[in-house]
């Protein structure tokens, strides 16, 4: 069994700094996670919003901490530090090799998509951002750890693309593009929603757009190598 | 300009699991940061050392803390937490935007090769792992921010492959995979130093093998995407 991730970003147009950021962090009992965050407003200071959140919650990952023990940490964390005037998402989707299950838990507007062998799942309820509310909770949800599998997360700036333009992003699309493509092709299908977004928005995004998929694929090796690979523009 | 990371790793033959352990940081005022560290000894506890190496490197690089400064209070907090018992080799590439230089920064035994426009240099000075004296300083180096420079670093399973079976690596094989190939070829290079050191170890490897590999290239679109991709094999 081989886990995957593919991440794809775009900065918002003529904005230097993205307030999007991400990280992975491996699981000390086994396993690897994604982590998302996408800091209130844009630029600068979205950037070390963003940036605060998923370096806190990387480590705390890395420590072996649970999940939602996690969300609820970087959500104290952020409202002591920011005096609740700052919000931010967190998104992480974790494979969790000790528990076998794909686990992810949710503090954003936007969706986490499952795809397993029975279809495709959109996991879209209401949930506050962190950093803002005295008491906040994720959403959590887990799926066993199975080959096949895929999770979708995206930013705002994915889910908004096209508004100001008045064009709308046609999840559809997006569904069909998961359903024709398997777990080895995280970088595609990452890539492939990004492009579409960019496209909506003429290749100006109105917000920064980043975009995670994870999937689960049989092991293309007998050796146990693990890859990992950057391009990052500047 | 683009950076780009290449980053390839295999376990110690029938250790599940590995003590090396790597991690890419963002860095707040701009550009790119890989780490890696190789905990004493192998399985679980090298493991452990190194993860905490890795993670507290990192969170340090993503708070904008000096390469120089995290180095030493990495090392610090190793040698507080183990008593002085424990070491880890440390090596931080960074890719400094503000600076507009490439830094790599040493406690390892093992070698940055670095390949410029005038030639390929390798930096291997002597210079104690992390964790065990009571002074320490890491070696640092810098070369400019230029497209086509291309830094390589390992760990010590690369550098002692083929040992125990009466081989040893070839160290002009690796330069002259370096003389042909270019910053954007990273991955490729990543993945030829590790098959390499899995060839003379009979796809058996003695140690712990990563191989970290950063280019500078020119940017391939004009849109500024960046692109992140991981297979984490179980």
């Amino acid at each position: 069994m081989e886990i995957r991730i593919g991440i794809a970003k775009a900065n918002k147009y003529a904005v230097a700094e993205c307030g999007d950021s991400f990280e992975v962090a491996e699981r000390p009992r086994g396993g690897i996670s994604a982590i998302l965050a996408d800091g209130q407003g844009s630029g600068k200071a979205a950037k070390q919003t963003s940036s605060l959140v998923v370096n806190r919650a990387a480590s705390l990952i890395a420590e072996g901490v649970r999940d939602g023990a996690v969300a609820r940490t970087v959500h104290d964390y952020l409202y002591a530090m920011k005096d609740g005037r700052v919000s931010s998402t967190l998104t992480i989707l974790s494979a969790d090799y000790d528990a076998q299950t794909l686990l992810f838990s949710r503090n954003s507007n936007c969706p986490v998509l499952v795809k397993t062998e029975f279809g495709i799942t959109v996991y879209d309820e209401d949930v506050p951002s962190i950093g803002v509310h005295k008491y906040m909770k994720p959403l959590m949800n887990q799926v066993p750890l199975e080959v096949g599998t895929i999770l979708v997360s995206y930013t705002d700036g994915i889910q908004a693309a096209g508004r100001k333009r008045g064009n709308a992003v046609d999840h559809g699309r997006i569904l069909r593009l998961l359903e024709d493509n398997g777990p080895g092709d995280v970088e595609f299908i990452a890539e492939n929603i990004l492009e579409y977004a960019l496209t909506l928005d003429d290749y100006r995004p109105g917000d920064d757009m980043t975009v995670v998929v994870m999937g689960v694929s049989d092991r293309d090796s007998t050796h146990r190598i693990q890859r990992f690979s950057v391009s990052f523009p500047y």
